[in-house]
């Protein structure tokens, strides 16, 4: 079966779902916005520092399960600021640095985001 | 090879795809909207109604392959009426109770789904 | 460890991602819109026109590595001309005609896509 990882670094669901989840030698995070871990409320600034949020938030929860950037497999970024998306890709290169072959990614302007944030990315990733 | 899961229980697509294909142990579905199995017409009742009706199909496809709630992975959710999501998760929440561990989800406001549907679901299952 | 794919027939990514990487037994590809190959602008001719490349360009650079439309497990469709969609069903069962086995599909009508695409495709393949 798959197995519900729970990590410290990882806001609490706030409806029933998980936030991530292990099935073989693939790990599946939920949707992430870009939140706060103390205040568990959208981090201020918009979608430069939602994506910076989101990937800080992503990496210490990935140390937990000694998993890394380099286990992503793909990411899937939407959001209501299309016109914005070079601040998306900034914060994006600071984390996806020349000595990491990045994921996989679709990117997709949308109408709405949990909470109303700008930014939501969706990984995979696989270690066997 | 990946195989095509014929159900009784799924509408027969409209066009050129399919509805669930397991690979290894891995089972995808395709987007699903809130069908009526015999009018094969969108349910009445909107986000809610919508919603009860894709899980009430989806439980019963998976039946037939040994697959329950308890192997989902991962569920998209995609809207496009973000503001009644409580109902949503309201539809959702009768499903997912607390003795099952719900999936990694994704939630996203969109413009336009297939029929004029106002909720579609996508979800992958993990059976080893 | 995942493998990053390098196709000889996908255009280069134009920011730090991957078009495609094999982890384990399945293929992830970037989302796709119609790139002219040598041009690399968007081809002209709108949803059929660009679902047409995209269908195209993935055949090609499937069979750089032994996979073929019979792999295929799941396609997102996203696309900000919804109403066009008979168009991109047209340029879509081109390709999947009798003989193939279409993949799950999840259709999906969305605010804003890279280049001002009106179509952008991802897929997951399987070979074992």
């Amino acid at each position: 079966m798959r197995d519900i990882l729970r990590s410290s670094q990882l806001p609490k669901p706030k409806f029933k779902y998980s936030s991530l989840i292990k099935a073989g030698p693939f790990y599946f995070t939920a949707g992430m916005i870009g939140l706060d871990f103390t205040t568990e409320e959208l981090v201020e600034g918009g979608p430069e520092q939602e994506t910076r949020q989101i990937l800080q938030t992503l990496i210490k929860s990935l140390a937990e399960f000694e998993l890394s950037l380099n286990n992503l497999v793909s990411a899937k970024i939407y959001t209501t600021e299309f016109d914005q998306f070079p601040l998306i890709n900034k914060a994006w290169e600071e984390v996806f640095k020349d000595d990491i072959t990045p994921p996989v990614r679709t990117s997709i302007g949308v109408a709405r985001l949990p909470l109303n944030a700008t930014v939501e990315m969706e990984f995979v990733l696989y270690k066997n």
